[in-house]
């Protein structure tokens, strides 16, 4: 039996949960045992199909795909197959488990990685990711308060707005990216810009900061000041960002060789922060297999959505 | 609205409708509107996920996906999505398209190339390929008698009682391939024999002959008498017939050279059987891009199966 999952169905995965599932991904791929080779792609004319695969091993094996064409509905499918019998378990199809995907790893981040006692967050950017960033956010800290800018009045309104409603926590839209971070405890920068808007100099230390946008050698939402800033600097796959192209800013010199594993540092293999001051930076990437594992523990949680067959 | 569909909805795609669904892709992709690129694949760790991919520039574009592990309940996944909104139209899991693909495409060469008064047919091979080549077959030709070998007696006694019952043609087991394959009009070789089960010298002058199974140079179900013996070399894609690893026996030399095209034959570009006593074969190789084809073509005729959101 197959279950089809769509957007609706995938809201079941609260943050606490997908956060968790997440902190279990990459502790799987730190030790071995989630297999996420660098993704696979078919060139389509005008546009490309990509695949990001993984392989729990005994457990399950999936994959993710998307496309490049820019459509404006572009659905991305994720599916689940018992790794024993080869059987599809699950299917879902949308941008909400991708989403929440990001959003969770971002979560570990802030939970490894930002002061224990932070409460506070400034958000650059309104859109699905920053939302889902701030979101696991507040699972994993006690949030009293949270900034956000983004060039829209009304759409930086808005996320205000849903901030309070939904998290309830008290949350201000401002009209500069400076505002925004200033005396913040975390920083979630989610923009779709490929030039910077965050200086380093506007963060306050002891800031935690979770990258979601452009980070590309040729494309960047923030620059190098940011990681020169960073005594921390983390990200969830130093493979796949080496294995970008080109490769992602902080895989590159003089940044690379200081560039730390989240899962190693979640096993206690490497440090994380180690003083209340730094600046620890975390670069998200996106771990292939954590879409599939993320999946995985939705058919755990959610009852049988479309049961078919 | 996304559509789910099981191997049981499969069965709504008759074979005349199969045949000529995959006559129609075969024209578009000579004609340059499906793009068909090569496989694109990604290590598990144990095995492989494979994603072929198509786009009929302007309506749709999607991929199927299937594995190398070997599991015993395997099941393969073809999505289609709708090429302006990105959205996803439908998804198919299970076996059976892409087995109704395979025989599709088989139906079209025994059209193309067999002689227009053929029927009777010879066939190497029980299993599931075995089945789908026949039954595109009889759509396209006024079958009289098969006649049928594989291994195992029980099995082909099986096979030879479900071409009376199913499709209402006489049907004969036989103990040996020279039997099966004496004095017919076609062949189909379905076999996962990597060694020749077939003797060209048994076949009679007119023939023509389907090769399912393996056929690439390290491993092949028949050998290079049939090759040598083919005065009509065809497949349905001579880019990836060169492009597996090993190639594909006839995308060598001394056959590369005279191996055609099936999508050129049927668009007139390039000549097929010209004389009653030739021997054709076909090889197939199952043009990417294909399963999608058919996917869309069963949304266009089934009522819908599974409505989802």
């Amino acid at each position: 039996m197959s279950l089809l999952f769509t957007d609706d169905d995938v809201v079941a995965l609260d943050a606490a949960a997908t956060v968790a599932a997440m902190r279990d991904a990459l502790l799987a791929a730190h030790a071995g045992r989630l297999v996420a080779p660098p993704r696979a792609s078919a060139p389509l004319g005008g546009g490309r199909l990509v695949l990001t695969a993984g392989h729990l091993t005994g457990d399950w094996y999936g994959f993710r795909s998307y496309d490049t064409f820019g459509h404006p509905e572009s659905e991305q499918l994720v599916v689940l197959h018992d790794a024993v019998t080869g059987a599809v378990r699950a299917i879902a199809v949308g941008e909400e488990l991708g989403s929440r995907r990001t959003g969770g790893l971002g979560g570990v981040a802030v939970d490894a990685l930002a002061r224990p006692d932070a409460t506070t967050l400034g958000v650059i950017g309104s859109g699905r990711q920053a939302w889902t960033q701030l979101w696991a956010a507040a699972a994993v800290r006690p949030l009293r308060e949270v900034t956000v800018h983004s060039r829209s009045a009304a759409r930086r309104e808005a996320f205000a707005a849903r901030v309070r409603t939904e998290l309830g926590v008290a949350a201000r839209a401002v009209g500069t990216a400076a505002e925004a971070v200033a005396d913040r405890d975390v920083v979630v920068l989610a923009t779709t810009s490929t030039t910077p808007v965050l200086a380093a100099a506007d963060l306050a230390p002891g800031t935690h900061v979770n990258v979601v946008g452009f980070k590309q050698a040729d494309r960047h939402e923030f620059g190098t000041d940011l990681l020169d800033a960073a005594e921390v600097l983390v990200t969830d796959s130093p493979a796949q960002a080496a294995a970008y192209v080109p490769p992602m800013l902080a895989a590159v010199d003089p940044y690379a060789g200081r560039l730390r594993d989240l899962g190693a540092v979640l096993a206690g293999a490497v440090p994380g922060r180690t003083g209340a001051d730094q600046i620890s930076v975390f670069c998200s990437t996106g771990l292939a297999g954590t879409e599939v594992f993320l999946l995985d523990r939705l058919v755990r949680v959610a009852a049988p959505p479309h049961p078919v067959r």
